[in-house]
C-alpha cells in the first residue's frame, strides 16, 4: 500500500507578502525508507517569521529553499515505518520536516520528543527551536545583569515572550514593545514583564524614555524598521543589541531600512551582534533543562497559539504572522494529530 | 598690554555641508589668566571630520557646540603666561583650545607634548588622537588576530591610515578603501598595505570579494553608507565590525542612511561595535609608546598634511576634508607657529 503524501512546495520566490500562489499543494506517493531511513507522519508544524527569509535568493545563514523543492519547516510527527537502527515506529521526533504529510529521514537532526514532560507544541514553543533562541540569545549574546533594562521588540512572539520572561527571572527589568492592548496587557499580566509598550499607539521612544530613563542595556530585535531606531536612541552606556529577527522587514520591497541612527551605538559605546541558534546545537541539553524547569516552577509561561488544518492551510498559517495575529507560538496542527 | 585673540565661533547649525557664514570670526581681547590658569598661543589646530558631529543638536559622545560657542578643536600651543603651578612660560602643549588664537586653560585634559621626539603635527595624528583612535579601535575593538583579514574604509585618512598600518604590523592581511587612484597607490606602495580599493571606480563589492575571497575579519569603518555596506556583504564568520565614524553621513540632509543589511551581523554572527577614544584615556600612555616605537623603527608611516593660514581659514580647512581632498592628517597650521 503507497501512501499518499500531501506536499506543500515552493512555486515561486515571492515580492514582498508571499501569495498563496507561490508555493503548489499537491498529492504525491509518500516515499518508502530505505536502509538507514525511516518515514514520519507529520503532526505538528511549526510556523515562524524566519521562514519568509528562506524563499528569498541570497546569502543567509541557511541556504534559500529552492523552486520546486518542499517548503522548510521545523516539525514533530510519529515514526510509522523504520529501517534505521535508532528509531522505530511509534517514536515521536522532532526534525526539519518540510510542510508536507509525510516525511522520509536519514535522522539527521532528528531528536526524541518526550510528550510526557509537555504536550507536543510546547516542544516546538518554549522548550523548541524559539525557547532555545530566546534562551541562548538573551543569555549568552545579550548577557543581561540582575537589575539591568532589557528592551524585546516582537515581545508578544514566539521568541520574545520566552526572552522577556527569560530576563525578568534573571532579575531584569523586562519591558516589551508588542501590536495591541490585549498583547500588551498579557505581557505584563501572566508573563510578568515589567511593562509593556503598544507600538501602534502614541511615540514609542518617548514611552521608551519613560520605562527606561536610565536606558536600554539589552534590547532583544526581533523587529528591526522603527522598533530598531526607537531602542538604539535609547541605549545605556555599554548596551547591547541582539539581532534575532527583522519582521518588519521580511516583505519589504524595494530598498531595506537599515537602522538610519545606527552611530548611536559609537555615542553608547553599545554593540550588537548577530546569532544563528543552530550554534549553540551542542548546549541545547543544558537548556532545555533549564526552561522545563523554569515552566515546572510556573516561572515561565509558555502559550501556543495552535492552529488544526492541513498541509494546505499552511500559507495562510504563515500570513498570518506577519499580520500580527498570533501571539505566542503558533503552531499548525495537521488532522489527526495525536 | 591686551593681546587681540582671533576666534572662530559658531554662528548657526549647519543643515547640510557647512558654509563659511556657519561661524564668525572676530577679534577679542584674550583673557588674562586667574589663579590656576595659564594662557595659550595656539600653533596647530586639528582638523577632523568629528567636528562636523559636534555642530549638530542632540545626543552624541560629547555636549554639541552651542551656538555663540568657541568651535571646538584640538590642538598644540605654548604657554605664554601661567599661573598654574604645572605649567610655566615656554612649555609645548596638547588640549582642547578651541579654534582660536589665544585659548585660557586650567590645565583639565592639556598634557605636555615632546616635539624633540616628533615634529607638533605628528603629536595631532600618528602620536595623537587620531594614532590613539586608531590603535584602540582596531586593537581593543576589532581584535584582529594574524593572518586574518582587515579592511578599513577612509583608508587614506588620519584614522584609516594608521589602523591599517597597525593591522599590518600585527601580521594581518590589510586593505584599505579609499579615493582615488593616488591615494590608493600611497596605501600599497609607501604604507604597505595589501591592497587598496578605489571606491570611485567600479563594484566595491566585487573588487571586495576579489581581494577578501575567504571574508571580511574586521572592518573599521570611517565612512558608512555604501562602504559600511559594501563591508558587511562581505563578513566572515564571527567578523567585528568596528564603528569610527560615517563621514559620508555627516553632511547629509533629510533623512539618513542606516546599512540596509545590517541583518548580515545575523548571517555572518557578528558584531558591529562602537567607542570613543576618550574612555582609553588612562591607557593612552601604554600606545602612546608603542606607536612612537613604530615610528622610530620605520614599521609605521605618518603623513601629514600642513596647511598654513590664520583662524579664519578654518572653515576651508575643513570643509576640505569633505571633498576628499586631504591624505593623511590635515593640521591648520597658524601663522607663526614654531
Amino acid at each position: 500500500m503507497t501512501l499518499v503524501n500531501t506536499v506543500c512546495r515552493l512555486a515561486a520566490r515571492p515580492t514582498g507578502l508571499p501569495q498563496p500562489s507561490d508555493w503548489r499543494v499537491a498529492d504525491e506517493p509518500a516515499a518508502s525508507p530505505a536502509d538507514g531511513e525511516f518515514l514520519v507522519r507529520v503532526e505538528y508544524l511549526s510556523v515562524d517569521p524566519a521562514m519568509r527569509t528562506w524563499m528569498n535568493a541570497g546569502r543567509s545563514y541557511v541556504p534559500p529553499v529552492e523552486v520546486g523543492e518542499v517548503m522548510r519547516a521545523g516539525g514533530i510527527g510519529r515514526v510509522i515505518d523504520s529501517r534505521h537502527p535508532d528509531f522505530v515506529a511509534g517514536d515521536q521526533v522532532h526534525g526539519l520536516f518540510g510542510v508536507q504529510r509525510y516525511a522520509l529521514s536519514d535522522g539527521g537532526g532528528v531528536t526524541p520528543v518526550d510528550t510526557t514532560l509537555a504536550p507536543a507544541p510546547v516542544h516546538l514553543g518554549a522548550l523548541g527551536i524559539s525557547g532555545l533562541t530566546a534562551y541562548f540569545g538573551l543569555l549568552d549574546v545579550g548577557r543581561p545583569r540582575p537589575g539591568q533594562t532589557v528592551v524585546v521588540s516582537g515581545a508578544a512572539g514566539s521568541v520574545g515572550s520566552i526572552a522577556g520572561q527569560i530576563a525578568r527571572i534573571n532579575g531584569c527589568r523586562a519591558i516589551g514593545i508588542a501590536g495591541g492592548e490585549d498583547k500588551c496587557r498579557w505581557l505584563v499580566e501572566e508573563l510578568g514583564f515589567d511593562a509593556a509598550i503598544d507600538y501602534k499607539v502614541g511615540d514609542l521612544r518617548k514611552r521608551l524614555k519613560a520605562h527606561a530613563p536610565n536606558g536600554i542595556d539589552v534590547f532583544f530585535d526581533n523587529v528591526g524598521g522603527e522598533a530598531l531606531e526607537a531602542g538604539l536612541s535609547r541605549l545605556a552606556h555599554g548596551a547591547r543589541v541582539v539581532l534575532c529577527g527583522a519582521i518588519s522587514q521580511y516583505n519589504a520591497t524595494g530598498e531595506l531600512r537599515g537602522p538610519a541612527n545606527y552611530m548611536q551605538l559609537l555615542v553608547a559605546r553599545a554593540s550588537m551582534t548577530g546569532f544563528v541558534i543552530f550554534d549553540y546545537a551542542d548546549r541545547y541539553g543544558e537548556a532545555v533543562v533549564q526552561l522545563a524547569t523554569w515552566l515546572g516552577s510556573g516561572e515561565l509561561h509558555s502559550r501556543e497559539q495552535v492552529v488544526h488544518g492541513d498541509v494546505g492551510d499552511f500559507p495562510e498559517a504563515l500570513l498570518a504572522l506577519f499580520r500580527g495575529r498570533n501571539t505566542g507560538k503558533l503552531v499548525l496542527a495537521l488532522d489527526g494529530a495525536s
